[in-house]
């Protein structure tokens, strides 16, 4: 059983701590207004935040944060004009974290699934498969196996440098949701 | 019923026409040998080719494309490492085609799928498809049809800037594929 923490309360936290208490893991919930005074005391923290809150979060917890597995799922969306990310140009809001939090194992994972694929486990008539990308493959394992005996799929897409690449796929499926060109409970699904 | 010349007889090039000509599109292909002597006479041109042959290709036929649809299907890895891309961060190769061709009407398309998923027409159990940017609508619209029309799925992913998100997807599933954390006949499948 992992010792989880997910900082937010919104659709994404909801989802992705619903899915990890399911499958029996210890999950506590952090709300946006208690960030910096509720202490962070699981072993893996899920930042479920808006990308803009994750500077704030990386500020008031940088200390208990240290050595513990960091969880970024944002989109760093320009949500005005959905047509740029608000990263530099061949980062990620990853890779921002982890240079803010040097004594974490910062992973991306979940930018890639919507809270609706999430909750149902499926996205269309496939399971729901979490990417995770990361640098510290212990940090990675444990995450997999968090979400793996929880009843999604989850594959490991490499290191943090490739959070680029996860978060280019999570922007382009926003924009097709959001075009209803691909549905809530759709989306870009590993197919075997 | 769509004019379509293919540069190319590799793997791809061998899908692409084949799913193009089973729909009953007329298809000419171009070898290697023959860039720069055989005519373009295709409405839409495929250049399925490595992204190191585009360049050539662009200078040969700058005239002959001039007006038409130019369609990009490479991923620009650095196959030496597999662990990044050789455009400029934030650009794209079809980015830079269209600046090489500024006459012609440049789409990405067919980078996300693999040549098998092409032939098979399905990615795992979903049906294949081709996610296409440009900035033409004219032009991605007469591309889509003769997709769509020979039994594939299409999706107007945007702006020819998506081009830089569809070239990520296409080299996170490489990476994937090539670490056997996916098939061949898999991948990044559109799920409703």
């Amino acid at each position: 059983m992992a010792s989880i923490t997910i900082i937010g309360t919104g659709a994404m936290a909801n989802a992705i701590g619903g899915v990890l208490a399911g499958g029996g893991h210890d999950v506590a919930h952090i709300a946006k207004g208690e960030v910096g005074t509720a202490p962070v005391t699981g072993d893996i923290v899920v930042l479920a935040v808006p990308y803009p809150a994750l500077d704030g979060i990386a500020s008031a917890y940088a200390e208990q944060l240290a050595g513990k597995v960091v969880v970024d799922i944002t989109n760093p969306l320009n949500f005005e004009t959905f047509d740029s990310l608000v990263v530099p140009a061949g980062s990620s809001a990853a890779a921002e974290l982890q240079a803010k939090l040097p004594a974490s194992h910062v992973l991306k994972a979940f930018n890639t699934t919507f809270a609706a694929t999430l909750g149902a486990k499926r996205v269309g008539d496939l399971p729901t498969t979490v990417l995770v990308a990361g640098d510290d493959a212990a940090a990675k394992q444990a995450l997999i196996s968090a979400v793996t005996s929880s009843g999604l799929a989850a594959i490991d897409a490499g290191s943090l440098e490739r959070a680029h690449e996860l978060e280019a796929i999570g922007f382009l499926q926003l924009t097709l949701a959001v075009g209803e060109q691909l549905p809530w409970t759709g989306g870009l699904a590993v197919a075997r």
